[in-house]
């Protein structure tokens, strides 16, 4: 079968499902998240006789041993995808949740009721416990969901995909409502993307090089984030300790993630006394600084910033940090640099906190916290589906409710429009 | 200037200018908006001055009599305008609402609040009130705007855009906030639609043709529609009298609008009555009707329907008719010919109106009510920007809430992540 009759076939198959996956009722849902956790755990050894393959052809074609590593299916990680569709299965249902209620004049009864989006493409690298994880979000909001992982763990998904299916099937569901891309040919992707009448939402989800050409292939919309160049300011009144412990802690708890700080900005008024002892905190954890001019006078011997360091995304133990005077000129910095992930304020000055809280335009701004907790289980959204630095429809961690849309009911006895 | 350049600082200055109307606060918007409608009304002579060399223009271009008419500006239209201006003031402004609030374990508190989308371009048809329409809307939920309508209207827009530009000026404010492209080159739009990092949001309004034009050359989020093929479904148990009313209403009210019923749907338990009062009804008011095999074995004369007429919006006055066996059957036709805009069921059936309510995937969906109820100030929601039939963000009317997005502030005193 040739690359566009696979892609309209599994298109068209999940437009099909979806209609079906819509009108779910809670309880079926939750059963079928439940018989799939227990489907998953009870075929540990077929699961992982896929994973052995695909570990074998990593290694052949030289994959790093961090790749390898997250490839691997390990019984803790099969019991902690078995344990994340349980978890989905307790979070409560958005679909049927009305958002807004009003009668008119007239008499007319009119709600806005929260509906599945339909079909959702999930494009992902490497964790082949994505493919778990976002079949269960994609079924407890009610949507189907084509999911392409990287081809390096294609045998695994293969088997995880039929694990699932086999649990839709056996609950009378549609095996459709959760499909896994089993051809490696990255065409079938880009025939995807082109079908927009039957798949309504893309979510990429791996390195900014992945999510560009997903961008540029598309006609579908995508929600998305290309990178993570979060922003610490450290205001002049700030608690010097706090801002150190929030700086440390968003540098240094996870460096490889996106919501790991990159820069920090220091106000003209404290770095004096700042820099050193962030340069020595740092230097302690074997964080590199890159530093302006202005830091460089203060603590000699840091690496010069150039240029380039401000918009980079590191997911390193390396830490940009500049002077600037004052929250406004943070708040530019942020503005021409920073990706509209996440940004932090360290103040004691509330109306200075204010300011920068309402002035940075970035998906989630932070006040005296680390922003390592941009993510949705932090936020207590219970599970996420990715971060979108989008404006439009979800902005920041992307929980059930944001793989839901809405449409309008309007009630009526015979009103006609005079 | 070359369309580049000109597009490229349209497009820097709408940014720049919209980072200062994010914060304007709702009184001084409000004060904006009536100064800009005084500013209207004391222009009377300025407007029509332009106006008159458009029209002059329209007509040695040969437009019809419908588009002159369209383009003119009477002195009760630009009253209407001004008055459009001071709805909108006294719309609630969106900005800063808080959407929801949590406290989490560790303390932190964390809001949704709604923020303004950023820099939205709206690329449109002939009507230059909807230059003043839109700069309002987009004023009042904080936007920046870039506006290109017609090039028929182009001097009428532009003399528009520079009295709002002036009433923005006197307040203090960056006129960029609502600029018109005041060149007709179809390049400068061309160039504008690849400006995904200065612009956030467009909107198209027109015919099918400039939409499609439009989403296929856009880099940045489009939300549309390209058609309102609206269906009312006429059931078994339907009251007769009050289908009839809602047909006629939602056909012949305003024939050449999107929501106006292209197709109506017969259960067949009913046709054999049905149809041929509604043959009569429609004929005395002059609609062409365009029938199903089994319509035309009731009715006889009728003109046969093809498979074209299933998916036609025809903006006049012909109705496209189709006996179906119940509900599912007009379910299934509306998934497969519908355009998602709005659809009808007429029942005295609750669980049978429930039914076509939960299972038609469209941005409205209505129970004994004309079709043409489909509208922002129908809905109660002041004034529309446009109508919706995507499924991100925004579907259905959309009014000034559709024009925000959110971002999460999260408050903490020091939380750090473990």
């Amino acid at each position: 079968m040739d690359c566009e009759t696979y892609a309209r076939e599994l298109a068209q198959a999940a437009r099909r499902a979806s209609r079906r996956a819509a009108v779910l009722d809670t309880e079926t849902k939750n059963e079928v998240l439940e018989a799939m956790a227990r489907r998953l755990e009870k075929s540990a050894e077929r699961i992982a006789a896929a994973n052995v393959l695909d570990l074998e052809a990593g290694r052949e074609a030289g994959l790093s041993a961090a790749m390898l590593d997250r490839l691997e299916i390990t019984p803790r990680r099969l019991a902690a995808m078995a344990d994340g569709l349980r978890q989905v299965a307790a979070l409560p249902d958005p679909v049927g949740k009305t958002i807004d209620e009003r009668v008119r004049p007239n008499g007319l009864k009119i709600t806005r009721v929260r509906v599945p989006i339909g079909v959702i493409g999930i494009i992902y690298e490497s964790r082949p416990n994505v493919t778990v994880d976002a079949a269960g979000l994609c079924l407890k909001s009610g949507n189907a969901v084509i999911l392409r992982g990287g081809k390096e763990a294609i045998r695994t998904n293969r088997v995880l995909g039929e694990i699932l299916g086999e649990a839709l099937d056996e609950a009378g569901i549609d095996p459709a409502v959760v499909q896994v891309v089993a051809v490696a040919d990255r065409e079938v992707v880009n025939r995807l993307l082109k079908m927009d009448a039957e798949i309504d939402l893309i979510i990429p989800r791996g390195g900014e090089g992945l999510i560009r050409a997903v961008v540029e292939e598309s006609t579908i919309p995508v929600i998305k984030h290309y990178k993570g160049v979060c922003h610490v300011y450290v205001a002049a009144s700030a608690d010097q300790e706090m801002a150190l412990e929030i700086v440390d802690n968003a540098k240094t708890q996870r460096p490889g993630v996106c919501n790991a700080v990159e820069t920090v900005l220091v106000d003209a008024a404290c770095a004096r006394e700042f820099m050193p002892r962030l340069a020595e905190r740092l230097g302690e954890k074997g964080v590199e600084l890159r530093g302006c001019e202005r830091t460089r006078a203060i603590v000699p011997g840091i690496v010069p910033a150039s240029e380039e360091d401000w918009p980079r995304e590191y997911l390193d133990l390396i830490l940009a940090v500049k002077v600037v005077d004052g929250v406004d000129e943070a708040v530019d910095h942020i503005a021409r640099y920073g990706s509209g992930h996440t940004d932090a304020i360290v103040t004691r000055d509330p109306e200075e906190g204010e300011r920068f809280l309402s002035r940075v335009d970035s998906s989630s701004v932070f006040l005296n916290c680390s922003t390592r907790f941009s993510d949705g289980g932090e936020f207590g959204l219970g599970a996420e589906i990715g971060i979108s630095t989008d404006k439009l429809h979800a902005r920041g961690p992307m929980g059930l409710e944001e793989l839901t849309t809405y449409k309008w009911v309007a009630r009526g006895e015979g009103q006609l429009r005079g």
